[in-house]
């Protein structure tokens, strides 16, 4: 992961279970991830793109579900694979004002990777998802064009940075400089081991709410800095979740209900300006946009496996979350605001995290 | 059926898909019903229970779902269905005060057969729906006891009384006599041919409303009986769904959203104090109660057979509902209280439905 | 409303309650309807703008809700509603692809009537509902630009057309031509008289599923028209409701659930391929957007008032789709494509509709 | 409250906020709770009855909401609540065998009190919900009675005990003695003064996974204790919130999502076989059973004032958490199995919580 230097480097381990290989949603085969980071001056913007498979998603769907934490959100898309438990398209994050751009854009890749939409089939149901990145963004000014989420779509990659980076550029977290953070988990299960990443976009909670591992680390660094935040929450969180572990849409669906825990355990209180939406799909079975002639047969666990998969989401949560903060680097943006970097905050006053 | 003169014996013929053997929800093979009639004086109520399966539903399970139509009602056990998806005992119907002995009896029922049931496993999750019949019954005086319910659920058979019957005992259809009614249909498809069957409680609408394929039935009639009705609608219907086809929950809460698509043709306007659910089970698949080693398999249809169910749904519960009304006999009950039978009233006035 | 025959002038008097004196959405005091019709050659699309009051709709927002009958669809803005109960943008419809311009577009009106947003305040959440025009319209072209959204959104009035115009341009209703339809009713209660209003853009059904007051008029076309159709249904609908009736966001909610009803009697099935949602808003309070010192204080009618209202969505909605069939004309689109228009196959055929 | 030694008394403070004067559900004026303890030999289960207010609940309904965490679980009138946004019965918690029985007394409780219901007016809808005590209890054996049911309900207080009591006798948490727990927090609003109370059974967690404040206090335990517990858990928590802050049901609902904050923050990961479920009201509005003439009008807070409401449940429910871990009692009960008391730990192991 870029050789940035993320939580567990600074001695903070989450949770009881296994990392995949490298810690990242990436760590689901097929997953990859692409960012345009859009930092001069006024504009502190970007679009972050999941593929959550490398073949034709459209025809080769993947099993999906959503979850509203909190609705105060923009996010597209969700209406459709709540009704049909699919997902048909890459999944994109960027900034509020942005979504119709990507949205437009995202159908038009669509289109042209599938030519019988619109002619001998129906329409294609764009997955987008948002924070407001207007503190460090001029967010009123659209920032993000047409080629910048193509761009995001077509650079994609198992491997990729965190921190302010791609949709996390503007955005804030705990009042300090947040974005995409990312984690994984394997689960262990008696028919084989899995493996679940999470992908968060973090712009949410105030400085005196941050918790790591239990210790008010947030309190510490409120007092410690002079300077007063005003600490009103208008932010948000997307977390994107892909698993390989053999689910139907309803067990998922209660898989991301338990990303919650792990938000907790950073201290957020989920406040009402913020839009916190879990997004997930299961790469285990692929459901074919045309009709067989014969039944599907879908695998699943047993609900008795569920446990595993509900440590493994709220551990990877609370990991991603953090690692969006320790990684990002302090911004200056619109109007010359600034959110200074967790990472130097810890440097300059000393602070332990364990 | 009982020899009872049905719907169809009229010369209505609702829809468009051919019924199954009975048409009725025993149509799906394994699915059993039984009554328990209390009609004496004051005492107009009963129970009806429904089998989903003749084996151990406990230990296998069936995928389940429900649908609110409109939720003043008393139903329980909907919770751990939507959580689990899954039902494992039989579902009873009965009136609204009488659900907690239904729950009580029928939560013993199944800890005799399951002996591990708090003791080596979890509790157990019962289902029961109700319909509200004090009109014509003393619902305050409590009849239904707990022999009752015993009764009920051990004297089930594929074949059937409708009618003022069982739960269906005391309850109002279209301000006239109502209760039990049932239908099915058959759904072909190319990997198969499937039945869906549908078993109603009705207990809901007012007479002026009550349409026959578009006729207006009910204003008819309405005008003919110089008496006049209080038309309150204080009533509910349960809609109880079995089907053979394979299908996941979402699926099939997919196909249940559909039922009242039926009432609705009926002349229903769902007011506000009707309890209008639906609960359904598929028998394509059996869940089992302890989790094996390996992963289940799901056999499942593909998003685009849907619309054949969603027909057969709509289709079988506008005659469910009808039969219901045909088959209900004059019952006179609390207080004198009466409700004539729809099929009376026909003889009556020469009222042609066709 | 613009003199077009309507339903009513062919003798269909549907239900039992008075309508308004247009007997359209813009009964409701405040309501204006724009459109842009985009009709030459393969370009058969438009957009369809309600305004749902004229004041700065942003800073004085609506309660209102929204119901997925059937979820696939691509509407935007439903989280938001959902989770805060209110509507802050006027609500656009358009063709599936135009959802993303639509959006953009949307946002931008908001933005300059709003110069806080953004800054001072956070951002703004746009309504877009859509259904499929495929088939007569090229919708991979992509005709709808900025302009026209605006030109929708700036030229709205409480008289409008129905049939083939603004997002009806290229709908189809029961393999017919179909589109934009409306209607209301007047709910009378002991505190005052109120109105529901209704707008549909219908794009579903198929031809031998049509009924008019259960009247089979679709069977007895599809016997009469030679040609066949290839009756699969990819389509949708969505409803809008207007009314100025004291409600919670979860009294909507329940009122705006029995749109269904209408809809059924007018013959759907509510197939698979069909985004059906329901959106509506209540005029009778204004929720500010900034927080006032004092509390709030909401009037709302008791439950028991809600039959009415109950009664009138479904009367609406039954007439404001048989509004859009009857009064759409015949429109010939993308690569030749042809729907007849039902006003002209009545006059063909000598159909009679009582 | 009680005399009971609380989590406060072990030097841990919960959060930011003032708690009201007892810190518990019954600083919301009006508020009464009563137990029933049942605690002999294998009978380690009982009833604890929370009244809302102090009037005829029935006919002074309150706006009542509930959510699903998890739903594994058998609660009982959650439909209805949903639907009509009211609660009008106490509300009952028991074991999960015995909600037949809490049900049908309930109901009978509720007959006496309105000699109209099922006469004059429709039924009444009961609320119970339940955990499973089977490990302490000999749930099998229904202990719970309807005279246990009556008891409750006739002895409610403003004061009452925590710990293992009530419904709370032979609960678990986190794998040693649970049961009932409450706090309570002050919101201040530039309106007034609020309170918001939460009082729990606590049934569910494994030792190890128990934080306090962030410190991993139950790893500590476990290692300090040579017996080893098959830490598998099949429980469950019920959270009851009250408040006096006006809401509406949509309000109220978006508070009650917040309780999985501080549930989150004891270290729960939300095991698949435990039901959580969280039921609340508020008393700042009574809505009449009778329909007045005029409309009503409800008092409720702008959406911006919500941050303090999400902020005090989060920190009522872990201090409810750890109030009923730390006041319960050892039990032995069926079969000899025993659960020890946190706090006799605290003291063996000299365990400091801070």
């Amino acid at each position: 992961m870029f050789n940035q230097k993320r939580i567990r480097d600074y001695g903070v381990k989450i949770g009881q279970l296994q990392t995949g290989p490298c810690n990242a949603i990436t760590d689901v085969e097929g997953v990859t991830v692409g960012h345009v980071t859009l930092s001069e001056g006024d504009s502190q913007t970007g679009v972050t793109a999941i593929l959550p498979h490398q073949g034709n998603i459209f025809k080769e769907k993947l099993i999906a579900s959503s979850h509203v934490i909190n609705g105060f959100g923009k996010t597209m898309g969700t209406i459709q694979m709540k009704e049909l438990g699919t997902l048909e398209t890459p999944i994109l994050l960027t900034n509020t004002l942005a979504v119709g751009t990507a949205a437009d854009t995202l159908t038009d890749y669509m289109l042209e990777q599938n030519p019988e939409i619109g002619r001998t089939t129906g329409t294609v149901n764009a997955v987008i998802g948002e924070c407001n990145d207007m503190l460090l963004n001029d967010i009123r000014a659209k920032f993000v064009k047409r080629e910048h989420v193509l761009e995001a779509l077509h650079n994609t990659s198992s491997d990729f940075a965190e921190g302010a980076v791609g949709a996390g550029t503007g955005m804030l977290c705990y009042s300090l400089k947040g974005g995409i953070g990312s984690a994984s988990r394997i689960m262990e299960m008696s028919h084989g081991n899995y493996t679940i990443g999470v992908l968060v976009l973090s712009n949410f909670g105030i400085l005196s709410d941050l918790l790591i591992q239990g210790k008010a680390v947030g309190q510490e660094l409120k007092e410690a800095l002079l300077e007063s935040y005003k600490e009103e929450d208008k932010g948000s969180v997307m977390i994107i979740v892909a698993t390989d572990l053999p689910v139907s849409e309803r067990q998922l669906n209660r898989i991301l209900k338990r990303a919650v825990t792990g938000l907790s355990r950073t201290g957020s209180i989920i406040t009402n300006g913020s839009g916190e939406i879990v997004i997930g799909f299961s790469t285990a079975a692929r459901i074919p946009h045309e009709k067989p002639e014969q039944l599907l047969t879908i695998p699943q666990i047993h609900e008795e496996d569920m446990d595993t998969a509900f440590r493994a989401i709220g551990e990877a949560t609370e990991e991603a979350v953090l690692n969006s903060l320790v990684t990002a680097h302090e911004v200056t943006g619109r109007d010359g605001n600034k959110r200074p970097a967790f990472k130097d905050l810890i440097d300059k006053f000393d602070v332990s995290l364990v």
